[in-house]
């Protein structure tokens, strides 16, 4: 399945519209380009809706998010919906100020989204869960897994029903649920926290499965998912003993590029649930 | 020619205006350091013109454009032309949305650029040529090239004649025209078109090349064109099986910086038109 | 005393907000990452001071300087002081327009810095000293402390008695005072200087080593300037015949990821003066 999607990414090569932060745009750009996607990053109101209207994906990212860019989002959030075009939001932040989480808020409300990919902590800022403040790049899927893993995943299963969307929460160990069925992969590497826009890249490379796979949001959300972890693998055993961070992020690029199929199918530590 | 311009930008170092896009600024920077000239950018409407004013060079590129920098682009290209201060313009994604073009023709009427560098896509929105609508990195010189070559040529040529600039149209074969003169460069590398910013980067180095070089815009224009398809060539050649997308980045930007003159004239793939 | 002050870095892993230039604001998160701490980069006006409540140390960055961004940084620099988180100021580009100098006055005059990090020709915009204009990129420390030296020194002491913060003026030799007290630092790499936001980096490192140390914000500043010294020799040392400045700036990443608070001690060329 896995490496069935990412073939079929290769070969439709769809045009992805990210609306991101400025942090991690060019990470994000380069990833879809090695994977086979082509990116196009607007944020402007005044052009929003026509790009994504020649899309095969959109990607909204709240990273370093203001007012005009919000109104951007809405813009190709809504005319990705009214063309049927698949949409993902990485609500990067939420949780992190009030403003934050009422844009994410307002996005959920007026947008539907194909799927949401975002760590357990912006999660439960969007589930009204609480949870004491911390940045965005908090991860700590882990230790929930160990204390409350079940209530957990419930939390997550009921904010997929109420939203009907796919929720990818991602972490040390990843959960992907529609609600119903649900995928838990394992894998990756730590480096990837010590990466800036691990996440939003994944998040990029979802709206990519996406659009390819349109017809398998869970599953594609889930090969997306395994690719960014397969591929951080990878990275991580090419790392010498001079090699530090920031080599680690080149790698997971050049392993995105290189990665085959069946290398995917072989490698990705996926469990799926019924 | 070649080697003595790439000389020219060592030794003057000029200070190059760039109002970017904020997916490749970090590239384009980068690449300008890289080559001997130092990069300020600035995209705020209250200093731009200003910015511009202390410069060798003045760059506008259109990604990610907002109503914001576009004020700010008039501004420095105004202040650019009122000093004979050399203006390169990249109008990325013309054609993508009705907002971009617009922003794009406004910037020809309001302007003058002593050269725009752009793929044929941007290049045929400019000219008011119909294509199907496709994103940023579109590059089908190629194609073109095969089938309609000596039309889009000529197409070209009258661009370059009734706005009075140096057109670079690059891609896999780039194709640079003063209107009567022209050049036509081969060789470069299939993986420029897989790192976001490749054009972006070279509408900066053609900037560079200009502020150098002021009273040889063709020549300096096809002498960037050539340094970015050296540069390309030799990054592709450091490749190893474990390098992807992401080390061929690195590879280019770390060519400009060890290329020598000589090398840009015993490699560049140059064919002069009279 | 670097090296503890390193160890704290790692220990505490201080959340650190970042209003910075979208040139650069990637390399300042990695480096972050890659010594411990944590980025948050959130640049609206509508969530600043929230983000900045959050964070032990706020690190403002006049690069790609804009109204908005300005009002962000005004309201998380007040925050900060409010709180008594410690706050640094990177006067990117003051000099290179009336704007961006205003801004960077007002900025000083609203807000109290912890320390200033700066390249010599901003610090002189800010002291009112004259100097012919040039990019964000001059570094003329060098100059300064053959011709000049005790000059320089003594308007960087009294700057830094006026504004009651650490002044760190960082070039080929950083020089860093508190008015009475006072380190030079020399080694590093010329490299350095053509990498773009090496600067900027250093600013982020310094707001993370203050948030660490909050109690010797002079030795801290100083801590911060060794540190990126250091990593600039490890990074110089890695270099092979083919690597160019690309290599080199994610070397420099990879050697503050590997840092150890013992190498940080031995390599350090520090000088204390009393």
């Amino acid at each position: 399945m896995l490496g069935a999607m990412l073939e079929r990414l290769h070969q439709k090569a769809p045009l992805i519209h990210c609306i991101t932060n400025y942090v991690t745009a060019n990470d994000c750009a380069n990833l879809l380009l090695a994977c086979g996607a082509s990116p196009i990053m607007s944020d402007s109101p005044d052009e929003a809706a026509e790009v994504a209207s020649i899309c095969g994906g959109v990607v909204l990212n709240t990273g370093t998010l203001s007012r005009e860019r919000l109104n951007a989002m809405l813009a190709a959030g809504r005319a990705a919906n009214a063309l049927g075009i698949p949409a993902v939001l990485d609500p990067v932040g939420a949780g992190s100020s009030s403003f934050r989480t009422r844009a994410v808020l307002t996005l959920l409300k007026e947008i539907h989204f194909q799927a949401i990919r975002a760590n357990l902590s912006e999660l439960r800022a969007i589930a009204g869960t609480a949870e004491p403040k911390r940045g965005v790049d908090a991860d700590d899927l882990q230790n929930a897994a160990d204390e409350t893993a079940e209530d957990t995943a419930e939390s997550l299963r009921q904010l997929s029903r109420q939203l009907g969307t796919v929720v990818a929460a991602t972490g040390k160990t990843d959960f992907i649920t529609d609600g119903k069925n649900e995928f838990r992969i394992r894998g990756g590497s730590a480096l990837l926290r010590l990466v800036t826009g691990a996440g939003c890249q994944l998040s990029a490379l979802t709206g990519a499965f996406l659009a390819a796979n349109p017809q398998n949001v869970l599953e594609a959300s889930a090969a997306a998912a395994c690719m960014m972890k397969v591929c951080g693998e990878l990275a991580a055993e090419r790392m010498t003993s001079r090699d530090g961070t920031a080599s680690f992020r080149t790698y997971v690029i050049d392993a995105a590029y290189l990665l085959m199929p069946e290398t995917l199918n072989q490698r990705a530590v996926l469990e799926q649930i019924h």
